[in-house]
């Protein structure tokens, strides 16, 4: 059997002033933080023990994991930070407050731009300074693999070769993974792993801060899967 | 021309008990916590941007590199832990208390393994809890690589192999370093860097949380080396 947690990032300054944040990286609230460390001491508590962490490459999912490993006491273990498990890129709507969106291009069309699966805001213009394409971190990246805004289709797809070029083989090596990303790119993931309609994953909310664990077998297809906490609730 | 920076962690609880302290896995004190603070604030005053950081399995060398990263707004670079900048393994000293072990071996004994290059302190006996065969960190390991006990030699020895294999190929693809670590494992790059004698190695003092910053030639040479923090006292 393999062992995956998959974790939402903490809430972040964004999430908390309902700003569209997307590829924008924003720090933790001190909410984010506490809701980090509850993560760590009850994953620390059930007793798990990773060999490897995957986060991406925004600071909100990287301290998450920092204070989720300093919690566990696991700092030594291999970390992968990975463009594919960054967030849904949310094109020119990116530090908009969404109240604003709604009254500017109308309630219909943004719920679409949120809750459809193929239906991308606009994008960022070329040469507008939050365009991936400016950030070094992006820097050895093909320029075509760069998106400059996506539908939740589009992240899932981008999201679906990390997950077997890099959590398969690790997995298949017998390690326990950690993962730590983003509302929409573990959408992806789990749209993956559970076989969820497109229909079915829009409207699926992972909680942040809260470790989901899968059991896979042998196949890699999950034999169950649930929230940390609701099994302490449970016991 | 090639730049690295080498910082030696901030000061750990033991370092402020006089404890021996080696591969035991210690915290930063608080005041480690603030020079690591500090030494980030430092360079990304100077500017410094950093392609990858490379830090040892020991927190208190990881948890500088964290702080000094989010200080720099770098918390997305790729970081790799290696045993091989591990401190100097203390043997069967780890965990006492300098002055106890003075009276225990005499003064001029505890003088010899701590200022010799080539005296080693007594091994962990084998079966030892304390024994690196038993932590899971280093179980990918060779059991023939991980130290009972280490002279300052040892150390050196064992960290060359991390120079050239991942230091060399990383600054010859023109990346930027960051190397956090600890004293002894310093000493043996910097030892190797500017030629020093295996006395004149024994008796340099590296200060903790300050960024020691080399620019190297072509051939990866040193033309300089400075410590930021005197920069900026000249400056």
């Amino acid at each position: 059997m393999h062992q995956l947690v998959l974790v939402r990032h903490g809430e972040s300054a964004w999430n908390k002033e309902n700003l569209f944040t997307g590829w924008t990286d924003v720090e933790l609230s001190e909410r984010g933080e506490e809701e980090s460390r509850d993560a760590g001491r009850l994953m620390k508590e059930h007793g798990f023990v990773f060999d490897v962490a995957f986060t991406s490459l925004l600071k909100r999912a990287v301290k998450t994991l920092w204070i989720m490993l300093e919690q566990m006491d696991q700092m030594w273990i291999p970390e992968h930070k990975e463009w594919r498990l960054n967030e849904r890129h949310y094109g020119a709507l990116q530090g908009l407050n969404k109240a604003q969106t709604a009254e500017k291009y109308g309630d219909e069309q943004v719920k679409l731009w949120r809750r459809s699966y193929e239906v991308r805001p606009p994008a960022l213009p070329e040469g507008d300074p939050r365009h991936p394409s400016f950030d070094p971190r992006y820097r050895s990246l093909p320029k075509e693999l760069l998106p400059d805004t996506e539908c939740l289709k589009d992240t899932v797809e981008r999201v679906l070769p990390f997950w077997e070029q890099q959590a398969v083989p690790a997995l298949r090596e017998g390690k326990r993974l950690l993962i730590v990303a983003h509302g929409n790119s573990l959408r992806g993931l789990i749209k993956y792993l559970d076989q969820v309609s497109d229909d079915g994953i829009v409207g699926l909310e992972i909680p942040t801060g809260s470790p989901l664990v899968y059991q896979l077998d042998h196949d890699l297809k999950p034999i169950r899967h649930y929230y940390l906490k609701d099994l302490a609730q449970d016991g």
